[in-house]
């Protein structure tokens, strides 16, 4: 070893979903939405001034965060965006979890949860789900640093409804309570009709998901104006200009574009509802999920072997090789012909 | 205040450079480049499939990465990329400073240094430069936890040759080395020719300043691959996927555009180079500048009176109101024609 790695920051970096490039394939396997970002979005880019790209962007975000807050009905101080919704969360672990107390988040939750937490020095605890995924709310009552909810959770696919969240943070007055929406566009209700009420609530959501716009890396957090100007200023500390104009243009075009948003939403639920009822009768067994994708286990045959036997077929689904999850697959919810083809498979490996 | 506000991470944020909305303004204030990006940019812009922006970007961001080790004539495990060369800097300096000794960097250098080492608790020491901005090498042989050296450096605009840099790379053997080197494609000799030598040398340069892309993005770190793959590592425990999909397609057409690059810089240092004559015949002094800026002070009247002057005709410098430094303009080198504007200004308000 040289010298200087002993000051290396010790790390077990995240590992992220496989992205593999082959031409034709199924991709399941990172949640991702199947429909292409709207219109509008291939419209700004294209008409787009690239002269400006001599130029920092604007390092407040201008036309996103007001694009952002006209469509949710809140202020502008109350929006902050970051370089995917890693970013926000990320950022926010940094700036609100500086108690000695440790944070609380469930057992089986978002993986970089507890990565930012060693990354950042913040002490944690992960109380665990029930046998059924839920959360014990219990849990939850103890004095803590601050608490991280999923919801709807990744990745049980598990939704929990309003009064759940209520409770929670009936129970957590003193600390920041993040509650990380994700996939709540697929059918949950959001967090945000509470923010009048909780002035220590931040909701997190992103634009990788129900906008189709993973590429893009957009997320966002909203909640009272002070928790947003202590994350810029963290993220003022950090990088001043993470925004870049493209995504800044496109941004606001997705948020503008609230028709194709609610079809493309619509379309996926419709599609789940009935891949739902094909799982099953092919004697698979998830919880009643609101998000995405569904969180699938097998009467019989593990899930590894169907990990990897889809894998041969070119059809990529997420398989998590850790205690508790070890025999579920988590299937994103793709194209009906996508899920066609997925199905028609596992009859065949099946039968 | 609200009990949570007391987890709070402290920070005095960085403030950028002002970002003047103005339609009509010669902005001279944050040394971005006056000429657009390569053509290529544009074309590779226009040319891209929206399509994919659905799906998440390449965590490794190898064509970028492969591009830019391409024209460096470095491996591809010697390239790290990030949301500029902020965020390049700011994962090194959680990446590498964990020693308890502190870091080493000029008094008057980057202003994001103390910054980032006061967000992630680095202890740190500035020492001094000396009457002529220079540093006093010297000050770097003590025992420390790493040191950072701009090269230029900013916003003094001062070079130093290689074997300034080779004397402090030989009196700091066991801790990681940086070298900012933002504006070294303006007339300076890079370190990258050292990193043969020096497994402790990190190079870091960026898009914002020769290559016309301020907007996009885009900085990169180049060193030995133990270097790298700690920075990656640490980069995938805060946010696996920082560099988005237009980001990688076009700054892979930037690097690959070596002829436009080439006559952006030549230009920008013959602009210089006569500017510089002119403001010296108006009584202006400065450091003999290798960057697309001058630090320029006048013989009788004050920065800040100049400044301020200035404004009002809606051009932009930069004024820091900082010990030692508060009589100094940072100047960017324009086209030719805002450079024109400006001396014709001065010439009227100093005459």
């Amino acid at each position: 070893m040289k010298p200087w790695e002993a000051y290396f920051r010790k790390v077990e970096p995240y590992v992220p979903g496989e992205q593999p490039k082959l031409s034709k394939m199924i991709k399941l396997n990172t949640n991702e939405n199947p429909y292409p970002p709207a219109p509008q979005v291939d419209e700004a880019i294209k008409n787009m001034d690239i002269q400006k790209l001599k130029m920092y962007p604007d390092p407040t975000s201008e036309i996103l965060v007001k694009a952002i807050a006209k469509n949710y009905g809140v202020k502008d101080e109350q929006v902050f965006v970051g370089v995917g919704s890693d970013d926000v969360l990320g950022m926010a672990f940094l700036t609100f979890f500086g108690s000695e107390k440790p944070i609380v988040f469930p057992d089986i939750t978002y993986s970089f949860y507890d990565v930012w937490a060693e990354l950042f020095q913040i002490p944690y605890v992960t109380p665990a789900l029930n046998e059924n995924f839920r959360i014990k709310k219990e849990d939850y009552y103890t004095p803590n640093g601050g608490v991280v909810i999923t919801n709807p959770n990744a990745p049980t696919s598990v939704y929990e409804n309003l009064d759940f969240i209520r409770d929670i943070l009936d129970h957590n007055q003193d600390v920041v309570v993040i509650v990380d929406e994700a996939y709540i566009d697929f059918g949950g209700e959001s967090a945000l009709k509470l923010l009048d009420e909780y002035e220590n609530l931040l909701v997190v959501q992103t634009y990788s998901k129900s906008r189709s716009m993973a590429g893009m890396r957009i997320g966002y957090a909203i909640g009272h104006p002070t928790l947003i100007k202590a994350l810029n200023d963290v993220k003022y500390s950090y990088n001043s200009y993470t925004m870049d104009y493209v995504t800044l243009v496109s941004g606001k075009a997705s948020m503008e574009a609230t028709e194709y948003f609610k079809e493309c939403c619509e379309k996926i639920v419709a599609t789940r509802e009935r891949v739902k009822k094909e799982l099953t009768e092919l004697g698979f067994s998830f919880p009643d999920s609101k998000t995405n994708f569904l969180f699938a286990t097998h009467k019989t045959v593990p899930a590894k072997e169907l990990f990897e036997a889809l894998r041969k077929e070119n059809i990529f689904v997420r398989y998590f090789n850790k205690p508790r999850i070890d025999n579920y697959l988590r299937i994103t919810i793709g194209t009906d012909e996508e899920m066609d083809a997925l199905i028609e498979f596992l009859k065949k490996y099946l039968g």
